[in-house]
């Protein structure tokens, strides 16, 4: 631990820089205006909760949980994701005044990492909860949300790819002997490794017909345009029928064109039930965000009502958002020491015209040149020139 | 720990609800646009920092600290304020491109609470720091700012209460016998505890012109309005030329009406060395906010850099913030299933007139009458009536 300088900061643990700040501050702008005016309400919630609460219901691996323990003797974790508090708060109290809730939040989340991978061990997210209305039409207002959302933004080029946790679960069923064979499968598509569901597959010793099946559904079911297609690998049932209506909901806002099936889609996030989705911008090679149909974790916190949201990620936004230069105009008004009557009526003229100025003293002014070139514009308060 | 209850937070965890996130919202809008135009640059630091570095710099009580240890057992913290992080991030990068600094935040810190007793373990703080300035321009600055920004929250009743750690070092230096002595006094002023220290005073056993100098000062030195009145207690020295100077540039502000000066002030924070500050509030028993000169914390990053700066709590200020009605106007659109794209429509048009609007299918609703309180405006959109 003596090893630590002075300056280093813990795994995964990040400065945001000004121009770093700034962007994330236009996005949480731009988010803020837009979803408040869909009628969401924004909340905040502790950093820290309980283990036994919110960190045992919240389904993020345990080995990606900070915990502390405190001066009681209780675990606590650090937020690990923002549904689960999210369900805590409705439920307790919420739920009680309004169904269903429109909720929203933009809030770090926090994920442990194990070794020094640039993955960011606390992040920003914002999203939105719409918590009690068990309908087609809450789900189809999510995505439709979610994909407006990224166009606010100025992002044009991105897909939301649309599983159905139902549907896969149908599937894997039907075609394994067992459900350890089932969540075998299911674990190695959470984990997108389709190489190891295909040696998996024909390590099961399964009847031929089924093994053929799960093999051709892993090679096409990411491409999917129509839900007709999935068909020939389930049969009919209440879940195909729901994702028929949502895809028909979203024809409606006009969107299809943003939206692909995938239905491979699965997510250790355990308490997705339904409907679920990611968010993939071109030049990201990451999902910017993801969501769907929780109807199960409300259970945990003792209220059996549906639930259904996203969360996007602010950092993987900030990489695909398009460069604009800043509008800001910086003044640096430099002073001498008897003149800062003169100055602050200076700085208040500039600032009534909009502009960021600074008001610096020479004498407190180690190096002017190095100073002074960070501004657009400097003006000099002394004695000899006069005003400028 | 099984007697936990789902709904339940750690001691001093706090759920903001819409209405008190809109107000802090709009404390922050004010206090970044108030901020930025004065050139200060927000920044943001990490949530948790290593115990080694920003933990023992922070100088904020070792029980105060939440930690934990991480997986390669090093012992992190929660950042417990925000000054000794913006230290850590000035010293390593940015006091190289520009000096001095201008920086702001706008961040939660955290403070564990040994019981329950209504006090926030979570908090957040907005507040500058100019780094690299020592001259009293700078710390004039600092109190310049604190006041217009408490005003541009529209809060006029309220006082800066100034001391200099370095007056009142003096004064306790030469009244009493030994350094223990002084610090004992010192611990008792931090605590505000005036009847502990005439107790302390007595029980030293000082000659007489000592201890009645230092109980006069007691009890007069809260109520100084000019620096004058102090200097029947303390040698002429550069502490108190420097507040002079500072008192005079606060007037040159034309803001003398809102300083009153107490040299009892001292603060736990060690790191501070020279004046130092608190904002009182007509309407709240705590103190908005507090600042100071700390030259000393730089040095522990490696650095001989002067530095000032104020933080305020966000919590205190919506306490006597004057309270405004909602600018927003909530519309409620319930449509029946098959007309979702006539509903689509008319929540556009009435979001175009800057409406809150939420979009509920009259499916999803269990109980309509309870819904539709909450709007100020409910719009059905159904086959028997047409479209209002």
């Amino acid at each position: 631990m003596s090893s630590i300088k002075m300056f280093e900061k813990p795994l995964g643990m990040r400065d945001t820089f000004p121009i770093t700040y700034e962007k994330t501050e236009k996005v949480r702008q731009i988010g803020r205006e837009f979803l408040r005016a869909r009628g969401f309400d924004f909340i905040q919630t502790p950093s820290l909760e309980y283990f036994d609460t919110v960190g045992k219901a919240s389904a993020i691996y345990d080995a990606s949980l900070f915990k502390l323990v405190d001066s009681q003797g209780n675990t606590l974790v650090l937020r690990p994701d923002m549904t689960t508090p999210i369900a805590r708060v409705a439920t307790s109290k919420l739920l009680k005044e309004k169904i269903p809730l429109r909720l929203s939040y933009f809030a770090n989340v926090f994920r442990a990492q194990q070794s020094e991978g640039g993955r960011p061990a606390e992040f920003g997210q914002m999203g939105i909860e719409i918590i009690g209305d068990e309908s087609v039409f809450a789900d189809a207002e999510v995505i439709i949300t979610v994909i407006h959302l990224i166009q606010a933004f100025g992002i044009d080029s991105f897909k939301i790819t649309i599983g159905h946790a139902g549907v896969l679960n149908c599937i894997l069923k039907d075609y394994t002997e067992s459900s350890e064979q089932a969540d075998t499968l299911r674990t190695l598509l959470v984990e997108r490794n389709y190489v190891g569901f295909e040696e998996a597959v024909e390590s099961f010793d399964l009847p031929i017909t089924k093994s053929n099946a799960l093999l051709q559904f892993i090679s096409e079911a990411t491409n999917f345009v129509s839900i007709g297609e999935i068909e020939k690998y389930v049969r009919k049932n209440d879940s195909l029928k729901y994702m028929q209506q949502l895809m028909e909901l979203i024809e409606v806002g006009g969107l299809t064109q943003y939206v692909a099936l995938d239905f491979t889609l699965s997510s250790h996030m355990n308490y997705y039930t339904g409907m679920l989705f990611e968010v993939f911008a071109q030049g990201s090679g990451f999902a910017l965000g993801n969501g769907g149909r929780y109807d199960g974790l409300l259970q945990h916190f003792g209220t059996n009502v549906g639930a259904t949201g996203f969360g996007i990620r602010v950092d993987r936004i900030l990489e695909v958002l398009p460069s604009e230069p800043s509008p800001d105009q910086t003044v640096a008004i430099i002073f001498e020491e008897v003149l800062f009557a003169k100055a602050l009526e200076m700085a208040g003229a500039y600032r009534a015209e909009g502009k960021r100025v600074t008001l610096q003293s020479l004498k407190g002014l180690a190096d002017e040149k190095a100073f002074t070139k960070h501004f657009d514009k400097v003006v000099y308060v002394s004695q000899e020139d006069g005003a400028e």
